[in-house]
């Protein structure tokens, strides 16, 4: 359960650039979530009018991937994690390239977006870590 | 660890209009985290240009509040579960009030965040309840 | 009729969370109208072009009409006015519901738009009655 | 009157951009009494917390003015009206540069708020006369 | 090169409704520029999927081109400069109706497209003028 | 001049996500240009009610200029770039944490926004010279 999840979590996390120091990979994999179920009920179905409004909000999910994963790029991560962890740099602009024209936006393959979230976990791991220490 | 967390999930949960069938409570929480933290830093400091940033900050992120919330109580809530949790109108109209002008929006208190923050657990809590069954 | 409506109103208004007290169900109705209209001017036409110029606008004055509605119901309604008008939740709430997948975003129907509208009046002499008082 | 306007429109209004046809200058009408609004209460408060707020609100609605009259100057009025009323261009001109930093996004002034209605007005009885004819 | 020409540029041009005083119309040509593309790439491909996400994307960089040029005409542009060139009106009203409904908004052609620069490239010239002077 | 520049560029630039191709650094440089100016005029003002304003728009503005940063890191620079040129992870992550909390979004210091255009003219110089390759 989700909800009894985050009520234990001793700190959530942090995301606006105040900073209020609430990161949170979750916000990025919700939406890639959504995209997967967005190609999967196309998939599914053969009218016209809900691949176009598919197409719509596909795009926007998309798009907030590709921020939420900025965010966390820009503002989370600072240079001693990226010498840590020197593959970021590649994972974020892979991931947010899996969001883009090349990616979910592109299409709607059920397998790239698997390949987005696939990412986004990675991103996630990392992130946990760096919580940690 | 919220990242293990979210890969143990078989199914996040959905959000978008289409609808992906993808809603999280999550979604509203962690704006409501980022809104505590931003009272508690204007708490800690007496500069009144940090104290403008986080007005215009706290301004976004509870109108983000307000729409995660409005999104589950219209798109994800069926006309079956305000039968089976009759208190559930009251809990979205209060918890989005809390994120308004006589909230989180109006203040700086941490005690009014720390109200929506248990306000939204209770949400996610009857939300947790009726992904179950 | 709306016009006629809002003349007998004797203060209109109001609607950002200052609050600066102007809330006005003309907002969320002159969307319903534009959804409206753009349903009538899809079924007058074969350009499929049109068509996806038409959702891509249905789907944003749709998601208007959600928000317009939202603000009013947590941000202009209070706990006497629940008291006083019980059916007023069920109401705002099938209302955005007819504005959202299962509404207006869903389709081209005309009369999915006047159900839309019809619930929108209900609320606004609601509304109206409240401001009398 | 706005109102009393409003009532004398046979049809009310429209406005987006595919076109639907429903134009209303009651849209920018409601932002701009929501500005006057603001800078009423904010010369009756002295919270400077509120003063910040009022701000970053009438920011965001003397900008939707502007948006408002911009889109009823190039997207409801055509060239037969600009040669009827040639005072339009000055008129849409005005009522814009009115909402913004020289306006009512500049200060607080109750009084720049009416000139602002003045002009809406002005706009809103060219609009009412062109839909008669 | 863009690149170089900017760096030589003694002052770039403004935008902000603070006003920050830096206009540009390159910020609508730009946008135009990406129009025009995106009607070049539909051209060349037959792929619905591709049409759809283009119609999405142009009714957004449609509309930006209007919303840089409304900022241009109300926030730039001075009486003098309305006096001094009588045309300016005109011009920008022709200029956002031709990023609208009845010009770039409303379809894939290319002309129209590069009727649309056209406009933009005249009013860069007034514009550059006004700057001399 | 720009806008004679701009007329003499054989291909403009290329940013929208289709992709359109059309990128340009020019407008990551017009938001912090305007970025400087505003953090300039607070410098030569003690207007309070001003000074929220610039804090408003010069937390858009800074936004703006990491979105636009963000964009040509992603959708703009593919792998072979980045092989040849190994800085340009680095360069966008600083540039992108110039215009956040830690640099112009953090306060009204000229020297921070000069920081700011000078990363970004490091990077127009590289994407100048990935376009004539």
């Amino acid at each position: 359960m989700l909800s009894s999840t985050i009520s234990e979590l001793p700190t959530v996390h942090a995301h606006c650039d105040l900073p209020c120091g609430v990161y949170d990979p979750a916000q990025a994999r919700i939406e890639a979530e959504s995209v997967k179920k967005i190609c999967e009920k196309v998939a599914d179905s053969d009218d016209p009018d809900f691949r176009t409004r598919a197409a719509i909000i596909k795009e926007q999910r998309s798009e907030l991937v590709k921020h939420h994963l900025w965010v966390l790029w820009t503002d989370y991560f600072k240079p001693p994690h990226f010498e840590a962890y020197p593959e970021l740099h590649t994972l974020f602009n892979e991931a947010t390239k899996l969001a883009g024209a090349s990616g979910t936006k592109g299409g709607f393959d059920v397998a790239t977006a698997d390949e987005l979230l696939a990412k986004i976990d990675k991103i996630a791991e990392i992130f946990a870590e760096t919580k940690k220490s």
